[in-house]
């Protein structure tokens, strides 16, 4: 099942067809708009056949017709994985290697990292890139977005806590400043279309994903090329951190990261999972908001 | 004015004399729980005379009757400053020094980092600390509340977008692993026991505060010793992330970070802002949800 969010943050879902039923109404309407799909994720088990039911009435909306907003706009955790893909990883020398003078580290060494979740973006919206003068990298992944409370979870039992997953473009500003902070600006995380639930993947080590730049490959990889594949980053991130419904873990791109401007196009396509569009464009940010 | 989160999440406003009146039917019945402060925070304007009403018309509860929740239990964003005191980097021999055969950064070159907001805890909780064979350091902060969403906004217009203030530990894990990772883990950020609003600081710029572990002092600095001051930070991060009511700055920490261990007793002490008091244990976590 393929779940939207659309126009002021109603609820649709469909078969990935362009189709899609609204099912707004199977939420309590006192939920914050930024909250509904969390809080339908959080009781998926119990609305499934409404969702079901809905798509087999015949879905309403035709997806080009609504604006498409950000799946999950406000996850409460965004965890994300540094340097994860092993052909990455072995082209610049492996773990502990050197490259461009500097010693190789990768997710073995970092662990992960956090976003702010206010980096979020839509469909609807473009990547903004605040500064003229810094460089700006796309980094295509794969969302994994988290379906149940995930603390300390072991590996074996990861895949119950995965909801499903969302393409997801991880943007980061190139420099000294810590990662956190160069990859939470404002539009540095676009997500969507739309969440695919977990049975729609026959097999999570086995997802292949493209992006391009301006009609141009970029990166191409597939999960089975993951250095900690997704039930190892639940296990490591939920150890961490408690995940809850509708967070989202980012697993880590691979190789091809290259720098984006404004004007640019950037297609992330996931096989089995989606397609998504964004745009680019500068944003007049204050330039003494900065450190360098 | 100093208010609570007790209890199911209730609010309550004080004077700081130990009681607290019930405010929780300010804000509307259908806010999630762990909303409700940052909800009260939007509208604090329209709400701010009820709120005085009710404390002078008596309050009716003892702060130690009660169970103080984190008073923020949910932030959107939480946004820290790394080594950004004065004497701190001074006594490391400056930005650009080398300090123990490493090349001194501070905040001139790190700009912030991101903690995920799951690591919230209120003086109800302990620290837990996850592993044995790791170290874990306290860093005494004071964590600055927004009061009003705040993009790009210059330092001169800063303290507008300052709701007030609370006592902030940024519990640390030491070792290789990203910085925002180290410090996200649950229980890593206790806060309270009350916010304190910003018309309660006479200079934001003077402020007070020292930590001490099991009685003796580890940390005591001024807020006059930071190299970026508060509006400074709230320019910082609010140009690279939108920020909202109920939004956190963790402000950064002095000299005198040290270690923690199940059964200490941490206690910060903020002048005229409050006293936040936690215990430490050990958490059972997941023995293979780390890389080392």
């Amino acid at each position: 099942m393929h779940l939207y969010s659309f126009d002021d943050f109603r609820l649709g879902a469909g078969r990935g067809d362009g189709r899609l039923a609204e099912i707004t109404d199977l939420v309590d309407e006192t939920v914050a708009h930024d909250r509904r799909m969390a809080t339908l994720i959080a009781v998926w088990d119990e609305l499934r056949p409404a969702v079901e039911s809905a798509i087999a009435a015949g879905p309403q909306l035709d997806v080009a017709d609504v604006t498409l907003r950000a799946p999950l706009p406000a996850p409460g955790t965004l965890a994300a994985a540094p340097v994860n893909y092993k052909r990455h990883q072995d082209e610049m020398g492996g773990e502990g290697g050197v490259y461009d003078g500097e010693v190789i580290k990768t997710i073995e060494t970092y662990a992960g990292f956090v976003k702010a979740s206010s980096s979020i973006a839509g469909p609807d919206e473009r990547i903004l890139l605040p500064f003229d003068d810094r460089r700006f990298d796309h980094e295509a992944e794969i969302g994994v977005v988290i379906g149940s409370t995930a603390s300390s979870v072991p590996r074996e039992r990861a895949m119950d806590h995965v909801f499903g997953y969302v393409p997801l473009l991880d943007i980061t500003m190139r420099g000294q400043e810590d990662r956190s902070y160069r990859k939470s600006f404002d539009t540095f995380t676009p997500i969507g279309p739309a969440i695919v639930t977990a049975d729609e993947v026959a097999d999570h080590a086995d997802i292949a994903f493209e992006l391009t730049v301006n009609g141009e490959l970029r990166q191409r990889a597939n999960t089975c090329d993951l250095i900690y594949d997704i039930p190892r980053l639940v296990e490591l991130y939920s150890t961490a951190m408690t995940l809850s419904p509708g967070d989202l873990i980012a697993t880590g791109t691979p190789e091809g990261v290259g720098e984006i401007r404004p004007g640019d196009e950037v297609v992330l396509t996931i096989d089995g999972i989606g397609q998504l569009t964004m745009q680019t464009a500068a944003r007049a940010a204050l330039a003494t908001g900065r450190v360098a």
